[in-house]
């Protein structure tokens, strides 16, 4: 009996790689010698870095870098078990979670310190870059991350412009000619489940700008300037990012990534899945257990749960979710080849409680289902 | 595909009934065609009557009273699909539920109802009983239920005593001439999960009489009380019920029952499941559901869903479990063929909410725990 074990985290509660470790011993309760793969999952977000680094063995690079407000962060990047891949999480070195809620002000912060982290890279001999821009506490259209690589924003004066979102509108040349030469000789695969554009009502700044600090007054001057931006850039590249679906993701982080760098875009849980060589883990395996924090209807929409049934699917593997919480019509993942979606809470008790017991709700949980998963057929390899 | 739901009340929330219908819409969610047997089961506490009734598609039988305090109250009996069984619940003549809670007094509280219920039955001709004596008001060792089948108990003056534990001490002479006849002919199957002699520490008094409204100062004055009954009762019959296990059920009337009947005294779920003829509804089942509100270590001591497991195994079909509350250390149920035991709550919430929203959490729990059992086998049957 194989089995691979793929949850997310269980956000606030447990890590994915502690979720799986629980998960795992819940399963060798009922069968001591089940064959099982960890293999924890992330959709793209934060803890998509340690939570890749921890399915494919890979280690961490430590690099001091510049804060989203200008002062110096200790960041890191990652690379995976192949020892070739570069994954960089943008809320290590530009996040929200780096300041304080009153500092929120997404007119200042810059994404420089996600640039410095690809050019460390790039210094190191990485060409091949995974790129999670989940968390982000910015809104300046990746200006920072582009500054940090070469490029130069000058405004009227020829001067260099200050850090965030409200210094755009000063620009009034961009200059490409010190842009980093290596990364048209690099792949940056974007992590990213926003379709958003990077200008208008849909845009980064008046969907995503107001959980960052923007107040409303803001709103509309960090549009504008990504509008200014945005014809600038279209004027000297010929791209277009305006409307352009996912442009709009991580403060803009996504228009700069499609207009200047070998790109291609694809939902977190698909770009952790494509790097965990889950396809592989698949092979042989009965059964696929997965899990988030949370299940409802909206899970079917691309979530963590949903992407792992999905390409379990294609290779013939049901799918098991747990939860801590199951909202109502959940129905729609039976289409991914999804068995069963259970909670782990086991009598009435808070959220705080559940929290608390999460891995052993897991471990208990995991025993129970498996046990009933394989009753019919495995029934001389229980434990108990 | 057949499955037998045989579910035990969720206390306070959603009666064996309802909680067996839910289960068997969950189940047809799953798979529309599923043959199921819905067979309610009881432990031989409140609801036993009715449970009996619905799975065995008896009647009832409605007859005014004596009441546990000598009040006319509005009783009934049952009559079993095999129109030949009547079934008799203590509870519904003698019960604590039936006075208030400043009102309990097991120095008044009377069987005498008990007696008149079994006195109906058997003017209409019944001679085969199952006696529920869960959920009583009383420590009478069941004189009360004695006098209503003709039974004398006089003082010394020569006068009857009166109702309740405090009148025992009373008794001068027994006298057994005016005892109905027709009980000597009869069988009395006694549901009773207690083990507790009539008399000493372990006895009715001290163990149930407080629950029952006694006062320290009672206690010593009911267990003296049955004693001196005991022995009287030991003069004329021959037989000791002071350390008779089962002769402390229900105030002492399991003594009675034990002195002067054809009883046999069994668990209650037994008595239950004999009754509803569980073990045909079994024949060519592949799965039982059961549960009951609560389920943890202690309900492999023979509580409803232990003796269903018990018996689906004699037959070796599989039981799955469910709960609202699954506590610790259930792993001693899967000796009696129990796949799994799965809470129903589906995320962090108040035991109030669980209560009311106990069908549907049972519903969708069935749905899920279905399609994991069979998912393996009758996957051509799922209609989701």
């Amino acid at each position: 009996m194989k089995i691979v074990i793929a949850p997310d985290s269980f956000k606030g509660s447990v890590s994915a790689m502690d979720a799986a470790a629980a998960i795992d011993k819940g399963i060798k309760n009922a069968f001591p010698h089940a064959e099982t793969v960890l293999m924890p999952v992330a959709d793209g977000g934060e803890g998509t870095l340690e939570t890749l680094i921890a399915a494919t063995n890979g280690r961490k690079e430590h690099v001091k870098v510049t804060g989203p407000l200008g002062k110096e962060v200790d960041a890191h990047f990652g690379i995976l078990g192949d020892k070739n891949t570069c994954v960089i999480e943008m809320a290590v070195a530009s996040g929200l979670n780096l300041i304080k809620e009153s500092e929120r002000d997404p007119m200042l912060t810059t994404t420089y310190g996600t640039g410095e982290l690809i050019k460390v890279a790039l210094d190191q001999g990485y060409r091949n870059f995974v790129i999670a821009i989940g968390g982000s506490a910015t809104n300046d259209g990746g200006v920072g991350m582009l500054q940090a690589l070469g490029m130069e924003f000058k405004d009227k004066a020829g001067n260099e412009i200050g850090f965030g979102g409200g210094e755009l509108r000063k620009i009034h040349h961009i200059s490409i000619e010190q842009f980093d030469q290596r990364i048209k000789d690099s792949m940056f695969l974007i992590a990213s489940d926003v379709e958003n554009p990077l200008v208008g009502e849909k845009g980064a700044s008046y969907v995503f700008g107001p959980q960052k600090g923007a107040t409303t007054e803001m709103l509309e001057t960090l549009d504008q300037n990504l509008l200014h931006y945005a014809n600038l850039v279209e004027n000297i590249t010929g791209v277009r990012i305006h409307d352009m679906p996912g442009a709009g993701a991580a403060g803009g982080i996504g228009g700069a990534f499609l207009a200047f760098f070998p790109t291609d875009m694809k939902r977190g849980i698909e770009v952790v899945l494509e790097n965990a060589k889950f396809a592989e883990a698949l092979n042989g395996s009965d059964l696929v257990i997965t899990g988030e924090g949370k299940v409802d209807f909206q899970t079917a929409y691309g979530k963590s749960p949903m992407g792992v049934a999905q390409a379990a699917q294609k290779k013939n593997v049901p799918t098991i979710i747990l939860a801590g919480s199951v909202g109502d019509n959940i129905q729609n993942l039976f289409q991914y080849g999804v068995v069963g979606i259970f909670s782990i809470i086991n009598q009435p008790m808070t959220l705080e409680k559940a929290m608390v017991e999460a891995e052993r709700l897991l471990e208990t949980s995991a025993t129970q289902i498996c046990r009933t998963y394989f009753w019919n057929e495995k029934l001389d390899e229980f434990s108990i």
